[in-house]
């Protein structure tokens, strides 16, 4: 089932299931975490409305985290390797155990919305699709085998990231990952019942059209499952938290020359059996739309 | 005035009012960001119910995060040079923004809770006391000088970080910052009317009653009210928002030979004005009680 979230004929935010070119409002919920109790199965029999068409309406980001969104970084080794030597004296040693910072929810962005460049505060921003893990129950020291029981679903992210201001700060990452607009994440949530294996799915990024990124989840350094145990060991995971899954190389920073995201830029997100996320980029946009 | 959560007589999350050695239920509210909407004079209407001994209650952390504590690294000099040659590889130069990471909300914890060792995961559990920041209004790009008109109020922190956890994943802090019950919080929040100027506090932390850390806020590297302009900076802050300002030398990580938290041990972090935030440890402890 892919589940999106829109705004209504009335500007008011509602869930969906999406088939074919329409959307089906679901009666009775506002929000993907309601559902989460319940079985894939029984998602089967939620109660719909009347058709819309898929194009007819704006898409928002198909949920919204209330707690920072967890991103694991260097989870391809040629984005690890594409970058050795262009950290700014930042090296490290590829880990053994993933490398994990968070994004802060006020990042959230939509599908089609033109996000803000920011550019009186980074010259240097860049792009990174992401496969999204959309945690569906809670648990603690979640074994590798047990773990994508956990999963309620997958979707899209784009890990915008400010690399000017991901050295700046010490080497942590939080803020050069966390402005206004840079976690466009959709087109929709398909539930984990119809994606049994999560690591053999292409993933590329494409800028004006022109491929950046390619590669397939079999490359990942660290399986989902690997992830959600190495995440949740001694660390309580919550219903509706998002683990991003890393990017693969083909980033704008470790291009020579560098490649960064100016005015006008259309960036489109792929993963096979996910759809599209495509935002462009204004560096002042108009107000945003909320969710 | 001072706000405190506990668990009243029938065991539910309470708010109140710490006065003397008495607490005041406050009607008609749970929480502290329900309130943060009110002026400070506002808060002084508030309907209270009858005194209740302090001794006879359970104090909970006097807020609960939605989103992730932020927390700001190397904030004064002196814990900045304690540490150099002791990280491992992941040396950094003297940072001219803050260094700023997050906190996941699971692991926040109450005043008086024993707090586990986790020593299952990590053999170098540490303390670090922090002046607490509660953010009472949405804001962003906010000036250093507007900066302390969005302060709430004041509490204390223990930064409980695993050391280990804290290199191994790349080098970026959240995980080894982030296990269950590595937040304690309080005991209560002083609000901003009283604390006018938040750099001239003492500050310390006590091992087992011996002073490991002893400082004043007036040694902090970036002001509260710079920090806020720093994180703002494109990157809206919410109500009821936490920011961590940065611990003073003492670590034990830092000592030589270092010293890391074991079973039994009672950690009292104090700052002037605030009151003592104390919390033991034990390998597995007690199942917690909830919030």
């Amino acid at each position: 089932m892919k589940l999106v979230r829109y705004l209504d004929a009335q500007n008011t935010p509602q869930l969906g299931v999406h088939q074919g070119t329409d959307v089906y409002p679901v009666q009775g919920y506002t929000n993907v975490q309601e559902l989460m109790h319940k079985e894939f199965s029984a998602l089967q029999q939620l109660p719909l409305g009347s058709a819309v068409p898929l194009a007819s309406v704006r898409l928002l980001a198909p949920i919204q985290p209330e707690r920072n969104i967890i991103c694991v970084g260097w989870n391809y080794l040629k984005h690890y390797t594409e970058s050795i030597g262009k950290r700014e004296g930042q090296e490290q040693d590829l880990p053994e155990q993933p490398t994990l910072f968070t994004k802060a929810t006020t990042s959230l962005a939509h599908p089609g919305q033109t996000l803000p460049l920011h550019s009186s505060l980074t010259q240097r921003l860049d792009w990174e699709v992401e496969l999204a893990v959309i945690i569906g129950k809670a648990g603690r020291d979640i074994t590798e085998q047990e773990a994508l029981n956990y999963v309620f679903g997958y979707t899209i992210a784009n890990d915008i990231s400010a690399r000017d201001l991901q050295r700046a700060h010490g080497g942590q990452w939080f803020k050069g990952k966390s402005l206004d607009g840079t976690c466009p994440l959709g087109p929709f949530i398909l539930t984990a019942d119809e994606l049994p294996n999560p690591q053999a799915l292409d993933i590329a990024c494409l800028l004006n059209g022109e491929v950046m990124q390619a590669s397939n989840t079999e490359r990942q350094i660290f399986s989902v499952a690997k992830v959600i145990a190495e995440v949740s060991a001694g660390m309580t995971l919550l219903p509706g938290d998002i683990i991003l899954t890393g990017t693969p190389d083909g980033i704008g920073n470790a291009r020579t020359p560098p490649i960064f995201i100016k005015a006008g830029d259309v960036i489109e997100c792929r993963i096979q059996g996910l759809g599209a996320l495509i935002n462009d980029f204004q560096d002042q946009p108009a107000a945003t739309f909320s969710s």
